[in-house]
């Protein structure tokens, strides 16, 4: 954990806080068709930690993952600056990552070395950076628009 | 508004709430490929409203409209129980309706009879319930999911 | 029979086509998710049958329902003038709709009094236009662009 | 292209067919939302080239993307063995990526170490593997589903 923070320019209690938050974030998830909570949690720079969690819908695309729930409540709140993204599943195969969709939703609004924390059910954790996560990828300015994460 | 409020048991000042706070969310849309702002808000049963706006992607499809943006937070903060769903856009051309997608997930959460009341620019409006705007809808009882607005 | 087809300008022989290849489509799907087959078919204006079935992912958001396949290969097989949309389940209920995402989809590209015959699992069958199915509805004319169905 | 032809299997001629076939397919786009052509073919263990290019929406979350139109298509033809992806833009600055969505479809179908090939507007292009754009992915085992890129 410590080795962690330090990377990514986290204090050992924001690492806890994200944990907590996204852990306790799972159990607000609407998964009656997959069973599969996931929760999620966004650290913004003035120290705000915005939850979301999975709505599914009988037409499964219409499903909202954890991810893209939190990053909607946290733009309608006007947030535009991230320090972290966590998401917490009741995986037991090792933490689970964030669908390549909420990948992309993540890059609209973080910038490339954002730390993306994932912890399965036993809290075990795995970081990687968006850049990693999502390589080689297209956001606002290559259709011409500001990159929020910039502003 | 009177007549409308009537035939969907809302207050004059519930329905002026829904007005003003739909328009208020509209400003909070993050849209810089459309450039066309939709402001949502929730009446729960027991008096809240929950905005939502919509939030768009370099990658169009992993868009979220302001309406599920809106779901996303209610669900999250454990709200299954909704009396209205009002939407507000700059259209000047009448009152702009909720896209199939988001009346799909107002068919999660809501019961058939539920007013979706629509203002456009000038706070002209039209009103149309769920079952008016989706009819021989499928809903969690199509696959065997209690139906959150029937507990 | 004869009296949908005579209302919606279809021949009985275009009919049984339309029933025979959504429920033949049916049969493509690629569901482990949900186990829920559906089947598609566009008739177009020139006599073409396109097919689609549902295409799920372990990203259920991700997942495109049978219709959007179709025509999503429609359209890229230059496609434009539809004239009439089947859709074929497994429903023991009665027969089951095109989700609203879907609705959306098909109004892009279809008139508003377009045919949707829905099939349920024994081809017991539905009828619905289009604009009986997304009333109210916005499509291309709303942001500016020419409606492709009137090209 | 013969170092690249080399480390992923493709005969130089496939590589020019698929330049070819993403290019041509990327004339078919239905995109007066974006203005942005996406062109995209898939390349099946029996040698046949699917094509698929964007199909866009009003509801911009109703849209469909190249890289999904084209594997609709094919799941639906009842392919599931895939040989390599080619994408084709009208970029200028350098070839432009499948979005995250689209990844993460490529991923439900594709084995990990498939290529996905890149071209900008100039047929310059870029190869990466699919386990490069999108590591530590999730597909249908995380969810207790066969494979179907193993089958
Ligand atoms: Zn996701
Ligand atoms: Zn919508
Ligand atoms: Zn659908
Ligand atoms: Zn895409």
């Amino acid at each position: 954990v410590s080795a962690t923070c330090a990377a990514h320019n986290l204090t050992e209690s924001e690492f806890h806080a994200l944990r907590e938050q996204a852990t306790a974030a799972k159990s607000r998830a609407y998964c009656p068709y997959s069973g599969f909570r996931v929760g999620a949690v966004l650290l913004t720079r003035n120290g705000e930690y915005i939850p979301g969690a999975n709505v599914e819908n009988a037409s499964y695309p219409v499903t909202t993952c954890a991810e893209r729930v939190a990053f909607g409540r946290a733009v309608v709140d006007g947030h535009r600056d991230f320090k972290a993204v966590a998401v917490a599943t009741d995986s037991n195969q090792g933490p689970a990552s964030p669908c390549g969709m909420c990948r992309q939703c993540i890059r609209e609004f973080c910038e490339l070395k954002t730390p993306i924390i994932m912890f399965d059910k036993k809290s075990n954790f795995t970081v990687m950076r968006l850049e990693e996560l999502l390589p080689l990828s297209f956001g606002p300015s290559a259709l011409g628009v500001p990159e929020p994460s910039k502003s």
